[in-house]
């Protein structure tokens, strides 16, 4: 069942014969796996007219009216919870700014009744809401659900966020770093669907990196792979929360960024001066993409991906440098495969990590969806 | 049959009773595959006595009295030929210089009496040989089996070295990177038997890695991933063969040490001017060790893998320091990673990549038995 509702999610729209082609399968296994899913209301058929004849036919697709997936995305400087269909697309989304707050308390006093509300709301309308998904920013111990020590991150440190989210909430919860979220929202939901391999490299008041090889999001030994904002860029650089000198992060992050330019303390300042060709904020944009793009080579003699994403609050204001920096990259990296480098913007924005947490659970109901669906009703 | 033949390599001696608990077969199942294994001459039984009573039992394991593989290293200073057993014993070794040789033409006029030569030899003996494995110093296309451009390796660009080889040889033959064979003769054949994340770096003239991720080799959308030696070290560094600048090869590879201390031109006079005190020859050597740290640091933020294997011709010479290099790696990864630091010289020597490149046809035999055997008796 999970290999063809697999296909229909790659191919959006889908038609029995075409999955037989696919799959191997028989027509009669198709009919009946396609007829327990639409039974489950998860896939539900719909008329296409095809090809210059205009022949209908019939095609299965997901369906997108009976199911809700929440995704919360707790940040560093914000909170920011979406309600999405499953096919990723955001129904409704709630930010807020949480710059004054620290550490679980004050950050729960702000998610808890937001989440109570979304969850009574999509209830009320009646969906079946199939679970919650939650990104945070920085390492945590996957066999507990608990956080680790989350660098720029204070209080956080060993809380049990999967089971207070659960306990108080009473939703199937998964929980993972925001920027591996980020990639499975790319993977799910975005450029993904025909990419095995991708790096998505989230860069904010952090810079965090996911994975995505073969298919599948890796995570490591410790939960650490894809640490990209760890890498050393600057030998012997300034010391980083993670016990790293010269870490990317230290000189290409937000803070990294106006910490090297003593012109102003926002992004917005520094766009602005380098509108007006102040000197000072030119170097320091000029260093930023030197960094960056050093970043990137790295990540592709690393990890050789089909496809970069980037994305993260700092990325608007790198947007109109990405051609320079491509350009750049393809002149230092193997000749071969040069041609081939792809680097796109997130398809989510500033939503990436809170459409990727929700994706959690998409992940989850593609590849067992009879024991989600009996957890979430359960629940 | 896969799956048995994996338990009994992964176990290397193992009961019957042992494979239905660890497979969940039924032992009719095990009975009979075990019985075509051992028909097909890949495994053999041997008793065994165990515990203190001093019990005997039927115990399976590689049938070593009747395969063998050839693995063949093209480097760019030698190449060496192994012949290996099933256990990954090296039967015989033949190495030789070719520092005064350049291209395939050159190389060849070696390698093809030796290779025959052995070819015969082995045939003689009685033996069936598996096929050929071969590893060369750069990037290939992995649907053709020609080289690339593999950088300071002149004339090779190109080369197709598996049609080449077939057609010479009349074996099986599989080609890869040195770097991954290396990552392979420690999958397969040394302590990546209980591993299923690891890194494989190879350390000379120049410097590649190997990476084993899930126990699967990682190739990357072009073949390039794990191309440690070529992670920016020093930023605006000097500029690399692979079209980057201040790439860890430049400076970190026997070359890129040799090419920073005036005092002479080989690793040996090097360690000889550090045992003397020469306080050249000691910073030379400590700002080594900071590369090594600093890339040891980045390969652990991006791949975060159970166990790093250093290797190469360059490592002998760094052996000694490796005690403070893990403790210096210590007090700069993430807290809760640290403890579990595992740091290990590779377990082939100099013979590394050649006996990973008999590995890849043990891959090979461990996931399609009947089909390489086929194919060996066949050629």
């Amino acid at each position: 069942m999970s290999e063809v509702l697999d296909r229909i999610w790659q191919f959006q729209q889908v038609s029995r014969v075409e999955l037989v082609e696919h799959t191997g399968l028989t027509s009669g296994t198709i009919t009946n796996l396609t007829a327990e899913l639409i039974e489950l209301n998860i896939i539900r058929e719909f008329e296409a007219v095809s090809g210059s004849v205009g022949r209908r036919r019939v095609m299965l697709g997901l369906d997108t009216n009976h199911y809700r997936i929440i995704g919360l995305d707790i940040g560093r400087a914000t909170i920011e919870i979406v309600v999405v269909d499953l096919n990723g697309t955001i129904i409704r989304t709630i930010e807020r700014d949480m710059s004054d707050r620290q550490g679980p308390e004050q950050y729960f006093e702000v998610i808890g009744p937001l989440l109570s509300e979304t969850k009574q709301e999509i209830e009320q309308a009646g969906y079946v809401i199939l679970g919650l998904g939650a990104s945070v920013p920085g390492p945590m111990d996957y066999n507990t659900g608990n956080l680790l020590d989350p660098p720029n991150f204070p209080g956080w440190s060993g809380f049990p966020l999967k089971r207070t989210l659960e306990e108080r909430f009473g939703m199937v919860t998964l929980i993972e770093d925001d920027a591996r979220t980020s990639a499975m929202a790319e993977r799910w939901y975005g450029l993904g669907r025909n990419v095995q391999d991708l790096v998505f490299i989230t860069m904010g008041i952090g810079i965090g990196g996911g994975v995505v090889s073969g298919g599948k999001v890796s995570r490591g030994t410790n939960g650490l792979c894809g640490q990209v904002g760890h890498m050393t860029i600057v030998l012997d650089g300034k010391i980083c929360d993670c016990g790293n000198r010269g870490c990317w992060e230290t000189v290409g992050s937000i803070p990294g960024i106006l910490g090297r330019w003593p012109g102003g303390n926002s992004m917005e300042q520094l766009k602005e001066a380098i509108k007006q060709g102040d000197s000072e904020a030119l170097r320091c944009m000029e260093d930023t993409l030197t960094y960056l793009e050093t970043a990137l080579i790295n990540v592709y003699n690393l990890y050789d991906p089909e496809m970069v994403v980037l994305g993260g609050r700092l990325y608007p204001y790198l947007a109109d440098y990405l051609l320079p920096v491509r350009s750049h990259l393809r002149s230092r990296l193997y000749a071969f495969a040069k041609d081939r480098l792809r680097i796109e913007p997130s398809t989510f924005g500033t939503s990436q990590s809170a459409v990727g947490a929700a994706a959690l659970l998409f992940g989850f109901l593609l590849s067992e969806p009879v024991r989600l669906l009996s957890l979430a009703e359960g629940s």
